[in-house]
């Protein structure tokens, strides 16, 4: 039996944390600088590891029992059957040039599913929410629920991706396929382009070479939004890999045909 | 002679003017909905036009004898020797799909350079600002000063860039020589890029096919925090075409060489 409501709570304590811990990084003219002496010094390892030992101590003191697999840190076991999937800082590159893009990613799984997902956006102070009966997300405006947009057809669908950034020449002409067909591809949006199609702002999203905290969070933001992420023969997409993102089952069922035709 | 302070305090309100107009329709669900019906209605282009015809009125009140260049309503004779170069919303796709790299682009030309330029962010509440005397970011945080960095070498630079959306196969291939010598490429920022480098944070961004009013504001906010714009060929950018930004001379060479090798 989930305490859900404390493990939500658990959840935005940990984004509140990584955000606290990244943010002064963000922009920094003494990061900008020290990009030139990358032998000494790694400023955004440096963000990157503060925001995940920010999350480990949310976590060690609210949840002690459940296992964490970080990106930063590896994998700490754990005795409740959960296991919290932790990117602290997706898109690194873009971080990197100060847009906005990037995203810390929390995921948890129960052994099976991943159950529920938080993709955070510190600078832009957005936070996408999905699962356990969450759907929405909260920005400084207010809160809007999230909601996959269905009835979009190929020709009209909007696709991000972070290609060409990514994948092999393979995946690159398969990728090429589905864009091809579609209305209009955007490139390098990380896993912000996750949280868009969440909110039915677009409606195909693929990438490969993830790793499972890459996926993680996005997977379950996008599916309690009502949209559907699998890896590109259909199969679950929580291991990362190859992953296709859709607002609907067409549309998902049509860029699959493409990808492997 | 110029009255700087009245200039300037009525680009600010045109730009405030772009704001009011075009944020009810940025992540507007009803112009999602309307996006599948183009033939009817076109909330993009409703957007733009609302925009401009705010900026059109503050002019028309604060400095009416100064001329107009319009994306979307083109051309109004003036007689100050002034002219206002404006895209309410450059960006379009970016716009479409949610994501905040797409902007309002004021520019000031006094018939021989561009003097004055803005990149304004309404979803961000970003404004990036340079000429006759500015150079800064205003931001919800605050303000900071614009300044290009130097001193980075083709292999440490980032460059940024709105390819592969656009230019020609023979455009691609020059950009994809640059592309291949430095140190990360990031794609799909439209005039938020501009911002970056203006911001110190990226070295270079290189595009094709842009029109005069894409490049304006742009030119002035590059220019104001020390970096250079030019053309492909090294000559004036202000016409748009192929457009190169730089944060320092010797990488601006050396990008160039690259492009016309």
């Amino acid at each position: 039996m989930l305490d859900q409501a404390q493990i939500i709570r658990t959840a935005h304590q940990m984004a509140d944390a990584a955000r606290h811990a990244i943010l002064p990084w963000f922009r920094n003219a003494d990061l900008a600088a020290d990009n030139k002496r990358p032998a000494d010094f790694d400023p955004v390892t440096q963000a990157d590891r503060a925001a995940e030992r920010a999350m480990r101590e949310v976590l060690a003191d609210a949840r002690p029992d459940d296992a964490i697999l970080g990106e930063e840190y590896g994998a700490t076991p754990g005795s409740s059957g959960l296991t919290w999937i932790l990117d602290p800082i997706d898109g690194t590159r873009a971080f990197l040039c100060g847009a906005a893009s990037w995203g810390v990613l929390i995921g948890l799984s129960d052994g099976q599913d991943i159950v529920y997902g938080l993709i955070d956006q510190p600078y832009l102070g957005e936070r996408f929410e999905g699962g356990l009966g969450q759907s929405r997300l909260v920005f400084p405006g207010g809160e809007r629920p999230l909601m996959a947009r269905g009835g979009v057809t190929l020709d009209r669908a909007l696709l991000l991706t972070t290609f060409p950034e990514i994948g092999s020449p393979a995946e690159a002409a398969a990728f090429a396929r589905v864009s091809d067909r579609v209305r209009l591809t955007r490139y390098g949006l990380d896993c912000y382009a996750y949280g868009l199609l969440a909110l039915g702002q677009v409606d195909l999203v693929i990438e490969a070479g993830l790793q499972s905290y890459d996926i993680a969070g996005p997977l379950a933001v996008v599916q309690a939004a009502g949209g559907i992420v699998t890896d590109w023969q259909g199969g679950p997409a929580a291991q990362g890999g190859q992953v296709i993102a859709a607002g609907s089952a067409d549309l998902h069922r049509a860029a699959l045909d493409l990808l492997n035709g």
